[in-house]
């Protein structure tokens, strides 16, 4: 297992690393739940949905890193906390005024928080900045991916809206405020904010890029 | 790699683990092969789905748990057994009078099987006892995941009786009677033929839990 | 990590084969993004697509091996280039005649690089002759699979044209000729050539293996 390395105020910065990772796994792991929900499955279908996609970018992140046992091997706990909140929603979803606008707004939530996460877990591991944003972006987006392949939806990174562009914004600031010596609190914050007000403002006013048009003759 | 600790009778208890492994692999890359044959692939695309079908399960639980380079890596044998096998379903498929229900059933073999056999390997990888049961769920659900998913079918994890549910309650049995001090061989058998009477039971006559229900006004 | 093992003219190999690998990340990269295209996405889903066709096959297979962080970890500049081919994609794609049709060609040449290179790594590994054949099979198939999977187009390793089969041939051409003493570097021309050859032939002839048939009363 490659050994992370911390910097000075490790421990603080550890704690602050792992209540964003929380968070993201947590609010992963409802949308998770919200997709079985949308698919009536039983309360073991949302279980499943909801591991998956909560701890599903760490997991990729982790093996791609080598650092493994992967997270939740080493910390069950992160386990059950997916397990409670799939099998909360199962319970609770009703009460959802839309259950698909909380989906997109959770989703957004945790891709911001993954996007900021995963690239300061790769520094620490020692990668490269390049190799630290495209692990932000991975983080980000993958457990999304496979929960929605899972529930046989249309994957929200085609979506229309700005999606992993929010991600990488999100990476890019934390790897570049990181390069300029901002302390790594502070570059945490930031990434947060500005990948979910970008993915926020994408939802709100259906921000998009100019998307590729087909010229005539193409196929 | 991860060291595998192994108790008295370790040499027995590993023969056990095997065979059932074995087992496992092959009726796993048979459902691989009888999805081939639903699409109407050639023998390499039989192969292939046999292949992945067979070894997907126990692949995944080895990365997730360090134990590289996999198993059908190290004991390249597993490979030539699943080309062996899916090759035999390209020639002798018609015999079945109904490929799609020996699919069913010998996918519930290979979910029982899998669900004691993962958390089985986990314990002895020193894995904590809840992430034992999500290996074993894992490993028994990947394989078909991944096959339905290549042959573009419907997941059978999405299917309406109960199928994750089975191999939880295989892995949980296990996880449960070593922890109250049942010999890992007696463990292995309860566990098997609980998950398999469940899922049997659940395809005989369609067992199901209860469904999430949507209330007015969700979506 | 596993240290890869090389024989005399290590030296020379080693960049014959990055050279080999190179040019099967660039056109798989392209391939990503002409599906991102057919598609209509902007700019970031071009590079997502391009990124993970480009580095998926080679990803998986160093993750098997147990060869982590796997080879885009250990040298970036792999990531650079797929994003940069992905980008100019998506203001030249226009440029092409028929896009689908570059797609199948640029693809059946990745699929032949990675048929070769895949089973080089693998041995270099040392893996047995059979895993290397499958690591061949599986690098040059996974970038596409993941491709097809994440454009929600068909995978092109279900096509009715011989596909995996002509992965297979190559890399079992490569391993075969290593095992009857043939130098490597023209193990990985002629395992490239035979795969690309039969490959380019099924697509311009529509070469196809006999596929499975159902009789009467299967399903």
């Amino acid at each position: 297992m490659t050994k992370l390395s911390w910097g000075r105020n490790g421990e603080m910065l550890a704690t602050l690393t792992s209540i964003l990772e929380w968070l993201g796994v947590v609010v992963f792991a409802i949308t998770g739940a919200l997709v079985a929900s949308r698919k009536e499955m039983d309360i073991f279908g949302f279980i499943l949905l909801g591991v998956v996609t909560g701890i599903g970018g760490g997991t990729l992140r982790d093996l791609l890193l080598g650092l493994t046992p992967v997270f939740w091997i080493r910390e069950p706990v992160y386990l059950i906390v997916c397990v409670a909140a799939a099998a909360a929603v199962f319970f609770l979803a009703h009460l959802a005024h839309s259950r698909h606008r909380v989906l997109l707004w959770l989703d957004a939530a945790g891709l911001a928080l993954f996007a900021a996460v995963g690239a300061e877990i790769a520094l620490r591991a020692e990668a490269s900045p390049i190799v630290a944003v495209a692990m932000g972006v991975i983080t980000a987006t993958f457990g999304g991916i496979v929960r929605d392949i899972l529930g046989a939806e249309i994957p929200v990174v085609l979506a229309r809206e700005i999606y992993v562009t929010a991600a990488l914004i999100g990476s890019l600031a934390f790897v570049g405020l990181i390069g300029l010596g901002m302390p790594r609190e502070g570059a945490l914050a930031v990434a947060f904010g500005l990948a979910f007000a970008i993915r926020g403002a994408a939802l709100l006013w259906s921000w998009s890029l100019p998307r590729y048009r087909p010229r005539a003759g193409g196929d």
